[in-house]
C-alpha cells in the first residue's frame, strides 16, 4: 500500500523523493501499478506542481526505465537536439549537417509523434530510399563516420513516457510542467547525448504559444539537463509564423537544401546558423561568436549541403532527390490562396496553418496513419509583407481539389490583412543555460 | 472526449454543472468511462474541492444511479439515522425503537461497512435467528405494522457510490470532504426517507477526528440534504471516548437492551433520548422540548424495549435474547485489563481501543471477513473516573487468551492515567440544521 502514501503525499502538495519516483515509475513499467492509480497520481502532479527536484528525480527515474544508448564508441563530445515543434521547422535538416561538417557528431533519435506536418522522420522518409529503420549499430556506425545520424526511436528505450503519455492523454493531464518537461528531456536523456541543444517555439504555432509557458519550459528542462550532467541550452525561438516558406514533407526537404546551398529564407537560415553554432559550441569548446562564423563558413562553402548529401546516402537515401528536388513526391493537386485585398499581411495563425497542411495530407491526425509527402503549403508571403488584391499568398498541394478547397477555407481565416504593419518579433527571445536566462528583446 | 473537458475543468479548479456532474456519474456506473478517467476525476475533486452546489449535484446524481427504495405506502414522515460511527456506537438500537414507540416510521437500510467492531447489522446479528436480509416488501411490511425497521442495503442501490468508494480506497482519495459527504448523503437519499438524523462523531475514535472537520461534513451533508427537499439535522456528538460501556456486537445488544430498560450508561442515555427526541420531531412536528419529554416517558414505561422487542421478532430473531442476555454469544476467552498506578482515567485513545475490539474478533478489516459476535470490551472505567491500582479498567472478550493478551497491549497505550482528571466534554457539541449552527459549548 506504499503507493498510497505517495499518493496522499503529492495530494497534500508534499515533495515525493527521488526513491519514490523511482518506485513509482519503476511500478508504471511492471505494470504493478495499475492505470488508476498512476492516473489519479498524474492528476495530483498535474494540480499541484513539482519542485526542480522532483521534476529532476522523475525525469532521471523515467529514462532508466527501459534501454539507454551508449555512445561511448564515438569520439568527442556527442550533441543532441530537440525542437518543441512547430510548422516549418526543418531545422534538424540544417543545422545538424552543418554541425556535423565542422566536426560535431549528432545522434538524434527522432519520435514519431503527431504533427501538423509530420515529424523528421517523416520529412527524411519523402526522400526515396532513405531508411530511418537503421539497428543500433549500423546508427552508431553512420554517426562515426558521418558526424550525424537521424533515425527513428527504436527498440524498449523510456517505456515509463509511453505509459505516461499514453494516460495523459486521457485523462486532461497534458498540460503540465514538470510532466511534459520530463517526457522531452527523458528521451534526450536516454539516448545518451553528452550535450543537449532545445529549441523551445513560442507563439500561435507553439505548442506553448505563451512566452513566459514557453521559458518556464525551457528552464525546467535545463534545470532537469543540469541535475543529469549533461551540457544543456535552450532557446526560446518563434512560432508566430511558419518557420522559413514551406510546411509539408518534400517541400521541406526541398527548402533544408535550398538553405544548405545559401539560397534559404531568411528566418530559416538565421535560426539555423545560431542552431548549428551552439552545436559547434558543445563539440569544440570554442566561443559562441567563433562557432557562428565558422558555421556560417560551412554554409557558404557548401559543406553542410555536402554533409546532409553523406547522411541521406549511408541510409540508404537517393542523393540525387537533393539536388534536384523534382525528383522528391509531388502533390496530385495544387491550388492559390491570394489576398483579397491590399493591405500588410498582419498576422497568421500558425496553428490553423499546420491544421491546413495537415488538412491536404502533410500530418496525421493519430499514430498509424500515412501521410501524403508531396502535401503541404509554400507560403509567398510571411507577416510584414504589404500585398496587393490577388496576388499569391500561400500555395497549396494536396491529394485532391476538395481537400485544397478545404485548407483554403481555414488559410482564410487563419491570415490576416491590415493597413498597418505587425509589430516585428525577434527570431531568437532568449537563451537559457544553468546559469541563468539571457533575453535579445 | 467530452470527459477530458469535464477533467480539465475540474483540474483547473473550475465548478462542474449538475449535467456534467449527472453525465460523470452517469459514465461511472454504465462502465462507459474507464477507471483512469475516474479516478483522475476524483483526485482532481480531493484537491480543488467542491461547491456546496457541485457536492449536492453530484450527492443527488450518485442516489438517482439506480434503484430508490419507495416508502410512499408508509404513513406520515418517514424518518432515517446515519451515524459516523465509532466505538460502542448501539444508538441505532435504542433510539429507533424509542421514536417508533411514539409513532414515528423508521426504516432504515444499513451499510456492512468496515469497523473496529462491527456494524449495525452485525450487532443484530448476534441475535440468535435474526435476519438483516428481508425482502423489499417484508421490510416495508415490518415498518407499516412495527414502526421501524432495520436490514441491510439490498438490490442495486447506489451503484456508483460502489463504484467510486473502491476507486477512493485505492487511489487515495478517500479524504475529501465532498466526496465522503456525498458517499453518505446518496445512499441516504436512495433509501428514501423524508426526513434525515445524521449523528456526526467528533474525537479520538471517529472519522473524523478534528472538531472543525466533523463541523464541516456535518454542514455539508446537511446542505445536501436541504438541496435534495429532505429535513436533514446533524448533531455532532462526542467520540473521544467509547460510547456507554460496551463494544462488541453481542455485547452491545445486551448493553441496548439494559439501557432501554432504564439501566444504561448515563453518555448513551442521554444521547439516545436527544437523538430519538429529533426523530420525533420529524414525525410529530412537536417542539423538540415535548418531544424530548415524551421520549423519556417512553424510556420509563418500557415502550421503546417492547419495540425493539417487536421489530426483532418481526425480523424473525429470537426475543428471549433480548430478556436475558445468557442466551446471546459468548466469547470463549475473558481476560481483565487493571489500572497499574492509582490516578484519573485522564484519556483513551479511543481509536486504539475499537482496534482493540477489532483483535479480539468484534470488527472485521476486510470485506467478507465473519466478526465473532460474542467478542468485544467491556470499559468498568471511562475519562473522569478515579482508579486505584490494581481496579479493573476493560473486561476483554476474545476468541483466546493470545487476542486477549494482545489486545491489552494494545489498550495499555491508549489508556492514559495522570493525577489531574480532564476537562469534561460535551456529549452534544453542535446542532446543524439548514438554517444554522448551534454550538453548545
Amino acid at each position: 500500500m506504499r503507493i498510497l502514501e505517495l499518493l496522499a503525499k503529492k495530494r497534500d502538495g508534499g515533495e515525493l523523493s527521488a526513491e519514490e519516483l523511482s518506485e513509482f515509475i519503476a511500478g508504471c513499467v511492471s505494470g504493478n501499478l495499475p492505470d488508476y492509480q498512476i492516473s489519479a497520481m498524474l492528476m495530483a502532479i498535474c494540480i499541484r506542481g513539482m519542485t526542480p527536484r522532483e521534476t529532476a528525480a522523475l525525469t532521471l527515474a523515467m529514462a532508466k526505465s527501459g534501454e539507454t544508448v551508449d555512445l561511448s564508441s564515438i569520439p568527442g563530445v556527442k550533441v543532441d537536439k530537440h525542437s518543441t515543434g512547430g510548422v516549418g521547422d526543418k531545422t534538424t535538416l540544417i543545422a545538424l549537417p552543418l554541425a556535423a561538417s565542422l566536426g560535431a557528431h549528432a545522434a538524434k533519435m527522432s519520435g514519431r509523434g503527431l504533427g501538423f506536418t509530420g515529424g523528421t522522420l517523416d520529412k527524411l522518409e519523402s526522400i526515396p530510399g532513405f531508411r530511418t529503420d537503421l539497428s543500433r549499430e549500423e546508427f552508431l556506425g553512420v554517426v562515426r563516420r558521418v558526424g550525424v545520424s537521424v533515425i527513428g526511436q527504436s527498440g524498449n528505450l523510456d517505456p515509463a513516457d509511453k505509459k505516461l503519455y499514453a494516460l495523459r492523454d486521457v485523462t486532461g493531464t497534458v498540460e503540465s510542467l514538470p510532466l511534459i518537461a520530463s517526457s522531452i528531456m527523458s528521451k534526450k536523456l536516454a539516448s545518451g547525448a553528452d550535450a543537449i541543444l532545445l529549441d523551445v517555439k513560442t507563439g500561435s504555432g507553439a505548442f506553448m504559444k505563451d512566452f513566459s509557458d514557453s521559458l518556464a519550459l525551457a528552464q525546467a528542462m535545463v534545470s532537469i539537463g543540469a541535475h543529469a550532467g549533461r551540457k544543456t541550452v535552450a532557446l526560446l525561438t518563434d512560432m508566430d509564423a511558419p518557420l522559413g516558406r514551406a510546411a509539408g514533407n518534400a517541400l521541406e526537404v526541398a527548402e533544408a537544401c535550398r538553405t544548405l546551398q545559401g539560397q534559404g529564407p531568411e528566418d530559416l537560415t538565421a535560426l539555423c546558423v545560431t542552431l548549428a553554432a551552439e552545436l559547434v559550441r558543445f563539440s569544440s569548446g570554442a566561443p559562441l561568436s567563433d562557432c557562428r562564423a565558422r558555421v556560417q563558413e560551412a554554409l557558404q562553402s557548401g559543406a553542410g549541403f555536402r554533409k546532409l548529401c553523406e547522411m541521406v546516402k549511408a541510409q540508404g537515401g537517393d542523393v540525387r532527390a537533393l539536388l534536384d528536388p523534382s525528383r522528391l513526391p509531388q502533390a496530385a493537386a495544387q491550388d492559390v490562396f491570394t489576398a483579397d485585398r491590399d493591405g500588410f499581411l498582419f498576422h497568421m495563425d500558425t496553428q490553423a496553418c499546420g491544421l491546413a497542411a495537415a488538412q491536404l495530407g502533410a500530418g496525421r491526425e493519430k499514430l498509424g496513419d500515412a501521410v501524403d509527402p508531396g502535401a503541404g503549403l509554400l507560403f509567398e508571403k510571411k507577416p510584414g509583407a504589404y500585398v496587393r488584391k490577388g496576388e499569391p499568398l500561400v500555395r497549396l498541394y494536396g491529394k485532391d481539389a476538395a481537400s485544397c478547397r478545404a485548407a483554403k477555407e481555414r488559410l482564410a481565416a487563419a491570415i490576416e490583412l491590415r493597413e498597418t504593419p505587425p509589430k516585428p518579433r525577434p527570431l531568437v527571445f532568449a537563451r537559457v543555460t544553468a546559469d541563468g536566462v539571457e533575453k535579445f528583446f
